[in-house]
């Protein structure tokens, strides 16, 4: 489905369906418009080479969608791609959709497979004040990024939730084992995930502020800024997140060895005063036709007192090693 | 509330409070004036549209304080944001606050939410000798910046308190378990976090110093640079401070694996020692009618001694290796 | 075994078997040909030497094939060194085979031990089309890195399976010990191999469309920047991989010190409740003559369920410990 | 105190105590002076303000001796911070003195509280040849530096030395479990200052031989790089032997989980052989009336071989897991 | 010993042995002479100053062998170090000797302690062919850098095959405890060492390629480019071994974490399943006078059959939990 918006101060906004109106607009200087194709048949990808004309390394890249962020400059027009965070995407599977993307001096063009929240909503946001996003086909893809952007805060919030959850989790001992690790193990490689495709797109943004391209305008240079500024904070906190995640694999180590200790301390404690006492007792037990002791009137007497010493000498001896 | 300190060699200090005047100065430039708004209300802050004119992204971040410090040049004055240690916070929880500042030519503008032990402090010393602080508008965010960096050094010396103290309770044994790793892993994150806080000052700073920005006088330089020295030993020495908690997490494992050692040697001993001697008492006690063994005379001494051969000969293989 | 295709405009393309022929088309600026050394004979080695007259440095470095990749520049023609997957690499032995090349302004050259695929393939492509392939000496250089870089996908498609299994057989506890931590560390390394070769071909690449060579033509840049690109998704998945396998291993110590918990549990709760009956039972085993309560008629009994009492006691302990 | 050298060619050299002459040789160009400041009073500090008109930020500095190495140029003159190793300082307790340097065309300022043995033995190659020193204000820096560098290497030794007794102590098993991890961490976190402070001095030299600055000639550079060259051999050993450190530590643990496999092992094979032994005298032990082996003729020594048995067959099994 | 070989195109080599003519060769600018120091006499050394006219601080350089590689440039000549793999140095003990470097236009001087491997080869070398070696000093030079290279290939192949060993014997559980722990960390010590001195000479290398200097000619470049190149192969391989060595390390901790695992199970399954059977021996141990079962006829094979089935019952729950 390809979607035309063009808009000119003198003519306001106009949605274009007519194809060969199209295919004006292309080479028309006096307006902006933004063609955004959704999930485009191949007659209309066609349009990208027999209308645009663009390289035909930018089309393979529209019609492979397996690409990280990047920026090539074609002269005529920048190429971008860049990934927006997926609705279904979440803490335990974080998902982004690539959209392509070409800015002209007068057009930008958009193309994805999937529909995509952000383009929704500057649709949305054209259509109650076309003037304020169509200042320039920078401006508009300023205003694209802008949003596609903000879909990674609710994200990020997600990962912070399950942080804490994890945090929580562990601490408090209710360690499911096998369970809790494969959680924090996918966390920490979707957060890497994460850190990975905003770090490529705040160097794809840099580039566009500081290469001085032909396409972008200085007046648009401080809402890129400020585009790459949310993004160098979704970068900064998932790598903060992801040394929580690490502490929290390092605490897990720690406690576990603690308890591990404890175990061990109570096991030693236990046999150490108990095993003495079986020897006494079977000592006694045995069935030599003479030991004097058993002949003794105070024999039993004496042998429990004797139990009662060993025991509570070992049992000084430990606490006084704090093992008790 | 809006504070307005304006001066001029000529008038000397006056702190404005008409509004009409307060319009007057924004152009005035003879006069270098400071605009503190603290707990701004609407009307306040539509000033810095109306009045000053500000791009409109600015008055976007000083509406949203979440942001991490950063300095943006719009060629007619710099944005700044810089972040305060609030004196609610410790090494158990780092907090600090956002401090929005324009400077122009002849003006610098503070914004921020909750009252600011800096500008306090700054506001007092302008009193005292408004000369000295009133040289330029680069000079008075100079003296700015120094008071909010001079509040990170008492946080550095909790952090260094806190680090000691752990030490202490970790080597003297007293772990009190999962309270001080939480502990531990709290103040690592707090250390992150100022870390990242005065790096990104640092950067700020460094920009400040360098770029060569109308705003900032040659003269100024060194008082910023100074600023930044300050940060520099805050932010070296938070990763001191940070390689420290890592060595205690690394000497508890390092103890608690020596304790497990000590344990099991200890448990390895006992039971090497008294289970013998428990079989040979169990065999001397079952009730065969035929057992030589249990008519001889000296058949208990002789076991008796047999079980102290056994015990001593374990002990004294013990010893050799050195495990008791 | 030297093959060679030359191509213009006019003539089309010719393969070209006679050796008189394939001397001239050496200064034959005419014509864009492509020379390939497969398993060459020393005769046909001596050419690179007398017929091109290259440097001996670059002969040297075909002569012994155990190169890094590599890119010099000798003034008329481009220096490079390549490394092709060969077929038999897997996830277990990850093999490269290197080619070398020369590029010059009319020519490519390349020299290759055994039979690559990659160049099996662009001369497929050749014969379907030579027009589309022979636009010039770089634009083939680009064709051939473009089918080279291919080959890395299926690799790192292997790599990605076997970290699932790695996975699966950790976390579903069917460690087989020793094996396992064999393959991981295999795994490692091959997957270090793929991380330095194809970061070595992106610092090539990056020389190659920065440096402005003469023989790369500015309209080549874009296909280079292509291969580029799927090298630097190869880098950037075996780090992520790399990242997986260093979790495992993670992983792996977690669960075997829950593991060790849980057992060290088991054996203290045992010991800890079965000693102390043996020592009960040990008392009333002992054969003193004067044992009043052996002579009780509810001695039994009493002593029975004092047991009862002992190991329920215990247990209840560790229970409310959350030992069982 | 303050000590003031001055030499020209000329006049040769000259120690001057008279107040009104040390005023006069500020401005002095013919001359080259030496100032050292040492446990300076409020007075002579002062000279530093009113005689030599330092920028105030200086002197500030000077007065608050905790900064760490650094290099200002203020135009007229350099103000560096270096720092010098104290006498008192050892392995256990890494100490540095600041030596606050003033460097102008014609003179040298050095300001430090603690007497420092650098300077002392530059005074004393002074004494003997000023011609040799007094070759420019830069060459004399450039001697002090050299004087103050080669005071890292005693420590350097030092930490060496410790490092081999902290090898030799674990690597012979004498640890004294908390003692050696106190001296080993302590040991590390001096190693880290001692790599920052010559760090931070590398940087310092780097600035002064490649910035270019007024006072410093290029006929003292190689000197400068020499010094330069002596503090990288420092900052590269610091990080060798925290590396030897670090592996200290890897080795104890992997020495430590070694320790307890093997006292585990010693354990579960007395325990499995003995066990089984003990519930077999166990059984032979009971009264019930009706045990028909009890009165076997051979029913003791049945019973015997039946021990030796499962004690041999256990033995043989934990023998060929090599557990024995 | 020094060794003068001198060279030109009319005169052809001549071994120069007469001091007067080794003199004159210094200034002589139509040979290229190469001085030889070999364990140089301290007349010989002072050659360096009177003859030479070489900075101080190079000759301190030449006398007091323990520096880094390095390279200074001093206007007419560039004075390098560079270090050579020794005969003596093993897996062991890697140790390299020092050779001190001037290269002029027309001269060559290499200034070692030590009888050096590779250039007793370039000697050789320069009898066969002079001309081949005697093109320039720069050239010389380049032929003495690859030989000194290239004796890094043999040490690198030791550490491969003892990195191999180890592998094994980890692997195979030969593990001989301490003594393997010492090998690896040597083994550790040694490749870093090996790192970092490589790693000093590619970028000395680097220099020599990039800066332009007048004594470095442009035909030599290619030369020092390629023994750059096997230098970087030492220095990455020497990395990917530390890799290797690092993951024995872990392998090895990771297996006994397993060992310890098996064994702690082992443990557990015996003392649970034999305590409880040495309980129920000691009930009918005990010697009550009123005891019901002792009197049952079948007393003795009910608790006979009892026991198996505890024993059976307890076998069947560890081997659910698959610790049997």
């Amino acid at each position: 489905m390809l979607t035309v918006f063009t808009y000119s101060e003198a003519d306001g906004l106009t949605q274009v369906r007519d194809m060969a109106r199209i295919r004006e607009l292309i080479a028309d200087k006096t307006h902006i418009t933004w063609f955004d194709f959704e999930k485009p048949t191949p007659q209309e990808t066609e349009l990208l080479d027999i209308a645009f004309n663009f390289h035909p390394l930018t089309i393979d890249d529209c019609l492979s969608p397996r690409h990280q962020p990047k920026l090539d400059n074609y002269g005529e027009y920048l190429f971008l791609i860049v990934h927006e965070v997926l609705p279904e995407s979440s803490e335990r599977d974080f998902k982004t959709g690539e959209i392509d993307i070409y800015l002209g001096k007068h057009y930008l063009i958009t193309y994805h497979r999937p529909r995509m929240r952000s383009l929704d909503t500057v649709k949305e946001r054209i259509e109650k004040n076309p003037r304020a996003i169509f200042r320039s086909a920078d401006f508009l893809l300023a205003t694209v990024l802008d949003e596609v952007v903000d879909l990674y805060s609710p994200v990020l919030d997600q990962f912070y939730r399950k942080v804490m959850v994890l945090e929580d989790q562990l601490l408090s001992d209710q360690e499911s084992g096998k369970n809790i690790l494969n959680e924090i193990f996918t966390l920490k490689r979707n957060l890497s995930r994460l850190k990975q495709v905003s770090a490529l797109q705040i160097e794809l943004l840099t580039h566009m502020i500081k290469d001085g391209y032909d396409e972008i305008l200085p007046v648009s240079i401080p809402y890129l800024s400020n585009v790459r500024d949310h993004l160098a904070r979704v970068s900064d906190l998932s790598d903060n997140y992801r040394d929580s995640v690490a502490s929290l694999v390092e605490a897990h180590l720690l406690s576990a060895s603690n308890k591990a200790n404890e175990a061990m301390k109570v096991l030693t404690v236990f046999a150490a005063i108990m095993l003495p006492l079986t020897v006494i007792t079977g000592i006694y037990g045995m069935n030599f036709k003479i030991m004097p002791e058993l002949d003794w009137i105070y024999g039993y007497p004496f042998v429990l007192t004797l139990m009662v010493i060993v025991a509570g000498g070992l049992f000084y001896y430990f606490k006084r090693k704090k093992w008790v």
